[in-house]
């Protein structure tokens, strides 16, 4: 391969306005990329469920503190349990759970109120729209109550890059994306889900929670998943290499992508069952799912987004 | 239409056994009837996105008390709010959430440890088995990680019935489903989605949460439910007429259905977006997908069920 | 009793200005009020511990919604329980509980920064020094870290009314305060913590939650706590009269007590016990503590203040 | 000093039996060693506050996830904050707060149902009447409704060792005990509460928190706990030594202390305000409060106890 030109973080810093989508679908839109995902779209998505196998691309989601854990782990507690139901009829159990889905280790969606800056959200919407009394009243989560269905392709980039998985730090560049492209015989059109492995799941289960860092798409790929047309990322990761190079920007992909571009993100996915689905039948592409929780006014959702060969 | 033939309490109880699926895909299975749903029924659910139409089945999710939330309400608490966002540079917002998601208002999937009967689960299992410290160690939502998705068929009762809603206790019968059938012309075969549209939610957002009572099934609905081996229903209130007349039983559909079945439900959708969808389009058939969160040990999970034409 | 004089809502804003203690302690004071109760106070308080009889003044706290219930109910949910606990060996129970205090069900203190007044709690520091990320910065509930010990005085002001309770939107007036105090024999003074029996919690458990409104201090009495110097107030409504007369102050004790004096408030306390032992004691001053949780940066604390005579 | 006998596992087992007050104070009782605080025992506590200094035994609760976190942290969230609040006009601020108190982090008093022993709790009640459902149907912190106080007494084990922490595992004794009686001129006697400074939490803000283990008493101190009449023990690590040398009982003090002699414990104290205090003073011997939440049916509550001179 060659050596990948590495923007600025001035370069990179310009895209904010030239790879902007404001006002590309009107002053009031809050879709962002989800606009690229057309009713044909939809449709050729469906016309790849050929095998009727459904894959999901979530990790568990585990009530346990770790070194990855940004924030509260998951809560989970029991309502109601089996322990004194009775011997003879009814009986039942419930739960409460609790989460902080955003962070390193919940597979969850961004909403485009996720991300700032210069005090502003995606579209030009004011940051101060989300308040702590009436949550997010722009840029939520229920914007995509009706689910995301389109075409969804794996690129397996350790394969690309011959190991089992990627290291903190480590970016991928457009060479790799269109390399792996190659490789596995597809081509990322407009509307579609970009799925990215980096086997950075893989790497938790072998090796368990990192403490720091994790790699990611660097920020040079950026003008590429805007001419692509790319309508959202799901990563094994959290989409940018951290650390990325760009102190100022501290994550190019969460700040251009979902700021300027409205880009929809999932991040902690989990692609380790997909991809053996994928070798199998050696078809990188399938239909792809996304049904966030309609939480009003929330910032993104826990999701099991899922994959229908 | 006749009048339909009311099975006793103790018929219905006896429907426990004659009913059962216990054993019937192994002695360890936990899927239950959505071993129903076969590779071929998945694909021909493919077939069935052509318009690339995509519909929430979902209530929003409101963290408000209401006459209706028979637990705590959902908890939705600000983390970073762009309140204090800078004018310059990154900013960014995130939320805590919680869910008490079993009851009448948050669309929720039931894992079939919900439900116990004699002090066991679907297929045998002890109910002892969920633990307020271990939660549900058999019976738990991850057995459908991989999501469902199958053919789904609204059949919209309120039209058979000529109303806007049903009431509070009113019964659907097996003529009632199978006039609905004919009505729209659709069959529900084995492995298929019921979505059982009854006007609940209309009525509650016309005229606020019902105090108590819902309409639902009638018991007498359950040997067609097995025999037509629907895998899994939804419906815009609870499944189970409240009250449903079966004192000792309390929730019927529930109690066989799904400790006895195996049967997977949704309580508390929204097809108020889909009824339109299915009317206009002339089409009551669809893909259906739910991807519940891979919430280890959980009893269930809330969801966004999506309807895709 | 006369018709007391009843100032107009310019008066009561214009104590803004003249009933504050900005400043009195110095520009960095946190403790308002609490200043008052001097090592002289306390050493009273302990001198009037003679029979050894310590009473609660909380009310039990119940993880039930009710008509009262403001914000969300108490959460109470278990983490182990004795259900599963070995018939040999060791067993244990243990628990997770979630409040969101402030409101009217909850016995609780509020911390200085609980209110503010054009942009600026207690002290003039500003408002925004209360964040979703950072919590209270300042004015916070830590401040009383050491504790309120001091000279309690019950006024039981249904005597003086001779009624069982006041009614909602009833104000107490400064003449029954002092009418108490004469009817009692006591007489409040510097440093001193005023317990105010309104009989709303004897009501609320005789006539269940209440709707809406409560009894409690009518404005006009702000001169007058300031005045005697009293430190700190418990009711068991929530000091400010419900509808309160005053529509743009809103709760004058609450904005005029907490903002500009520095007063600190228990609201949603419990004297029915305590009452009790006055009658029987013939004695209506004791001993008074308060301990609020240490919560880093939190707006109040849930308590249990005991009476100890 | 002597090296003391150290009991066998066998031997500390059947003081479950002869140190047992089962039934000492009824066959319903729940107050166990509270009983010895009798209305003698609170006015001499009163006698006590003669300089009019309170000082907090409470250690600050911080939402952060450390290494000594044994459940999940503290759950802190805004509800209303002062970010957006009006530069004219009413305002405030409140929040959420939750804990999972037990654990060694956060000050907090165990209820006596918080551990069980051959499936019983103290008294004999049996362990299954803590449920998920019900919750602390016995043994509930509710029973100190009225707060606890009484004589306490500081004994600060770290001067007596000549160190500025006790070790991991290290017990202390009965001679330990008595060495820091006749060195700080005190006599633990009936009803007192013995408050066990070990510099476990100076070591804490000194080394930061603890990977494992933590100082205590030794098993041996049982006899002497029991014989000089301790109603509540208060130690700045968790009682009991860890390990403890007896892994079958794993935490003797927890489980003979609490099961069988109805013995009151606070977990995770400060004491280093207190003891500067104490020796400024030269006094060891102060009032001593505790005011549990009245939390309904919880096996616990957080505190913050306060010792009043």
């Amino acid at each position: 391969m060659t050596t990948p030109k590495i923007p600025t973080e001035e370069e990179v810093l310009g895209w904010m306005t030239t790879l902007s989508n404001w006002g590309r679908w009107g002053p009031d839109d809050e879709l962002g990329t989800l606009n690229l995902i057309t009713q044909q779209k939809r449709a050729q998505a469906g016309s790849l469920v050929r095998e009727g196998i459904s894959v999901t691309c979530s990790r568990l989601i585990v009530p346990e503190t770790a070194a990855d854990v940004t924030s509260i782990p998951p809560l989970h507690y029991m309502i109601r349990t089996g322990e004194s139901a009775p011997s003879s009829g009814p009986g039942g159990s419930s739960d409460f759970i609790g989460l902080s889905f955003h962070g390193l280790t919940i597979t969850h969606l961004d909403s485009l109120c996720h991300q700032f800056w210069d005090g502003k959200m995606y579209n030009g919407k004011p940051a101060s729209m989300v308040t702590a009394d009436e949550k997010a009243t722009a840029g939520a989560i229920d914007q995509a109550q009706n689910g995301i269905v389109t075409r969804g392709v794996l690129l397996d980039i350790t394969a690309v890059k011959g190991k089992d998985w990627l290291e903190a730090g480590e970016g991928v560049f457009t060479e790799d994306l269109e390399a792996a492209e190659e490789a596995q015989g597809v081509h990322l059109e407009e509307g579609d889900a970009l799925l990215l492995r980096l086997g950075w799941y893989k790497r938790r289960q072998e090796l368990g929670p990192p403490a720091a860092g994790r790699p990611g798409l660097h920020a040079e790929t950026l003008p590429w998943l805007h001419r692509r047309g790319i309508s959202i990322i799901a990563a094994d990761a959290s989409q940018d290499a951290d650390p990325s190079g760009y102190p100022n920007l501290g994550l190019p992909i969460h700040r251009v992508g979902i700021v300027a571009m409205g880009l929809w993100l999932i991040d902690a996915a989990n692609f380790e069952e997909l991809v053996q689905v994928c070798r199998r039948l050696n078809r990188w592409e399938f239909m792809f799912t996304v049904a966030p929780l309609r939480f009003k006014n929330a910032t993104g959702s826990p999701v099991n987004p899922l994959a229908v060969f």
